[in-house]
């Protein structure tokens, strides 16, 4: 052990670099040491507090005393002497092989703050929809891609991100979406975004969003859909106006003033729709194609827009698939897309394809750099798509969640042959008819018996009025989350919990 | 060739399921076939007008015929016939292992929109600041800690996440930062985030904010800072007012009305202070010990908080480092923490270290899910610091970037002896003092020199008055982005266009 005397206060800095070997090795410690009195005591004092007040914990590797000394400018014996010491006195605990490491004590540190329960107690069967089967996420499959991706990657992929999203990913999306969804598309009409929320606040939330809320009048939504969606809109000061549904979904004709329902409602003003056309949310019905057609018509003529959120399209059971309304006018269709249901919703990644006048300001929305979608992982979804991995997936997913509809349609066709079941064409999730007013009653129970299941009521959307629209009551019953072993006992409980035959 | 008819349209639909195989296999190819006419016909229009359209671009691999006859409920022969054809009308090209594709075509199918570059045309030399070294990026030790990370994950990770961030994550940085930086908290009073703009809009944007526009008065900044962050402030509604900036760094007695300034500019209401204690952003010096004390003295008694932007807190060259504000007063002070300056701003993840009261505040406005930050980015993260390689990774870039600038003060002092240079000791860039009134000419003749840098007048407060802080004339090099064999050229250019001494 030599001692390296760095005692020169007033020479300039990088006279006074520490070797390099020693800043190369070993971990960062922040160490408070007064600046006057010997060094090995101000050490001593400062590792103490550090590891009475909680700050190191115990178990903590400390780094080797040659890197601390370089790191400080403390000659090496003085950091070596310290240690030995604080060894001694019972602080730290030095084991061959293992360094030195803040000692274990008897006493826990206290923390300043109730440990939140990482996982909140669950319920005992779970049947919410909203979630892809998180055990299913291809995890090989994913890191070959990353692997893939991050070896072939330039350099600037790990500088600042364009905010449009890595074109490495729009290109792949491009050609999957015209192929698999009839999307009309080229790379740079897409924008990647963190889910269809974001893209949601990208248009609507902030004065410089592109449909900002005062500048285009009501929004005009199915009158059931998800609660989240109309309260992030009702954040940012839109006006929603519900339109009723009937068996081939939304009613557009209601936003040209047929039936006269446009009329007294606020319709009249409407030029911006959202509709979940491949599959109604939740209640599970393709957008009828005449509507279909006549809602971009109506687009056209009214030089508005249509925001068509294709949250779960590649997951249809049906032969006959239904395309994106996009296709038949991406000058009034926005499409989102999203990774969410087809992956993981912990990926954090969606995509909206544009009107060619609407990128820029999005894109100006979005800001000047990419804030939000990692690079990353746009790299590796590209990868996983243009090798072909997210079709087999998907394909994958397709075939074991059409399972678990067929176990779920045929358990109630066994026990509970008088509930009817529908939106189960395409989809995670399912929708069981009830008799008018029994909802809530089959709610309770359902959570008397530990299931996880949502109501009907409250994806309606509260003006939309019983004239127009009676109340449907029912369950919305995902059947992708429950682990396989899971799965019969959560469907012998929803059958439980329906009531018997009118 | 074996036909298969599948033509019992009344039949409820499990019956019709296309077999297994054929559905596991190829990928999925979107087609609107008309429901009436020849089966063969209509797909043979159908992939006609998908190529005419350009929705399937030339190259595009078609899946398997027995695939694309399995999804659309049609005969294999059906759909092996359709594509023999269109192979003999030359829509399509099939050659011997590697399936059927959209024939390559002379004429280039249109896109509706110019192509925007994807990089645009850069400077000849790149010396601006806020990026690390993307060249740099440890590729392998990130996929090695992702594919450790990924593979020990529990399947919740990929379902919906905590928008707290993941526990792994919260866990490791707790011990990093109190080890590393001095800050003082466990994993329960850390919430991740995609960086600190989002940490900011989190605070302060938006009805739920924590510290919303309205309810705490104006906020004080320091006098020279970013003006992205300015300009995020000023969107959400939020009032900031400058502090001078002197040798010790931002004037906190300001806050206390020392010297009469805060009674006349409006920080007698001030409840909230921002700060870049470490490094004071751009000019480069730390906050005086005394003046860290003082701020947090000051935010006690006046019931406030100190925001710490610990930016880059992990890159200092001298040997005394500064830690963090926060362990202070880890009531009284936010620490906002980055990957996006120790790792890359592609990763889009940052952390708050919150007093205890507002934790679930911010969470409240984050949203009752993880909407941003990827949970696989975090667990890989989480991995890459518990394994010790974000250490290495952090000593190693710091002599990196320690030697560069080195060579930044090398160049000046032999080339530019009189121009002063300020802010080395930390952080990715440093201050060259320019004479009072030649920045504008300087940059002009950067810019004639293809030289990308910028003056400090960007940074400045509008509302600074002079008499509080005289204008300070000066060029924000950034030292870390250029690739080494163009670094020296760099200097060259920066030393070429430098004032000759007065």
């Amino acid at each position: 052990m030599t001692d390296t005397p760095v005692t020169h206060p007033r020479q300039p800095e990088p006279a006074h670099q520490p070797t390099d070997s020693a800043h190369q090795t070993g971990s960062d410690l922040h160490l408070d040491l007064p600046a006057t009195g010997g060094r090995r005591a101000a050490l001593m004092t400062a590792l103490r507090e550090a590891i009475r007040s909680g700050r190191l914990a115990p178990g903590t590797r400390l780094p080797p005393y040659r890197t601390l000394a370089a790191d400080l400018g403390l000659a090496r014996n003085t950091a070596a002497e310290a240690y030995a010491e604080l060894v001694a006195e019972g602080w730290l605990t030095a084991r061959q092989g293992s360094g030195t490491t803040v000692a274990e004590r008897a006493e826990p540190v206290p923390t300043t703050r109730a440990r939140r329960p990482s996982v909140r107690p669950g319920p005992v069967h779970d049947l919410r929809q909203g979630q892809p089967d998180a055990a299913s996420f291809p995890r090989s499959g994913w890191l070959a891609a990353g692997r893939r991706a991050l070896t072939a990657a330039p350099n600037e992929a790990f500088g600042p991100g364009d905010p449009q999203g890595r074109r490495e990913l729009r290109t792949v999306l491009a050609d999957y979406l015209a192929r698999a969804r009839g999307v009309r598309t080229d790379p740079d009409r897409i924008v990647v975004c963190s889910g269809f929320a974001h893209a949601l606040r990208l248009l609507f939330d902030g004065a410089g969003a592109v449909l900002a809320a005062g500048e285009n009048g009501p929004l005009a939504v199915e009158g059931y859909g998800l609660p989240f969606h109309r309260g992030l809109l009702a954040r940012a000061g839109v006006t929603t106006v519900p339109l009723p549904l009937d068996e081939d979904g939304a009613r557009t004709a209601e936003l040209t003033g047929g039936r006269g329902y446009g009329g007294s409602r606020g319709l009249q003003d409407v030029r911006t729709v959202l509709l979940t056309p491949a599959h109604q949310f939740p209640t599970g019905g393709p957008l009828h194609p005449s509507r279909r057609a006549a809602v971009v018509d109506w687009a056209r003529g009214r030089g508005g827009l249509v925001l068509e959120d294709d949250y779960d399209g590649e997951f249809r059971y049906d032969r006959q698939p239904v395309g994106a309304v996009q296709g038949l006018d991406p000058e009034r269709v926005v499409y989102f897309g999203t990774a969410s249901k087809s992956l993981s919703p912990a990926l954090r990644l969606g995509w909206m394809v544009l009107p060619d006048h609407l990128v820029d300001r999005v894109l100006a929305a979005k800001g000047e750099r990419e804030g939000w979608a990692s690079a990353l992982d746009q790299l590796t979804l590209a990868e996983f798509i243009g090798s072909g991995g997210y079709d087999r997936h998907v394909r994958g997913m397709r075939r074991r969640y059409r399972d678990r509809r067929d176990r779920l349609v045929t358990a109630l066709a066994e026990s509970a042959p008088h509930v009817a079941v529908s939106g189960i064409a395409a989809g995670l999730h399912a929708v069981l008819q009830l008799a008018p007013g029994t909802e809530r009653s089959v709610l309770k129970a359902a959570a008397y018996r530990g299931l996880a299941v949502e109501g009907l009521a409250d994806y309606r959307h509260p003006g939309l009025a019983a004239q127009d629209m009676p109340a449907a009551d029912g369950l919305v019953v995902g059947y992708a989350t429950p682990p396989d072993h899971a799965y019969q006992a959560a469907l012998a409980a929803l059958c439980d919990i329906l009531p018997p035959p009118a």
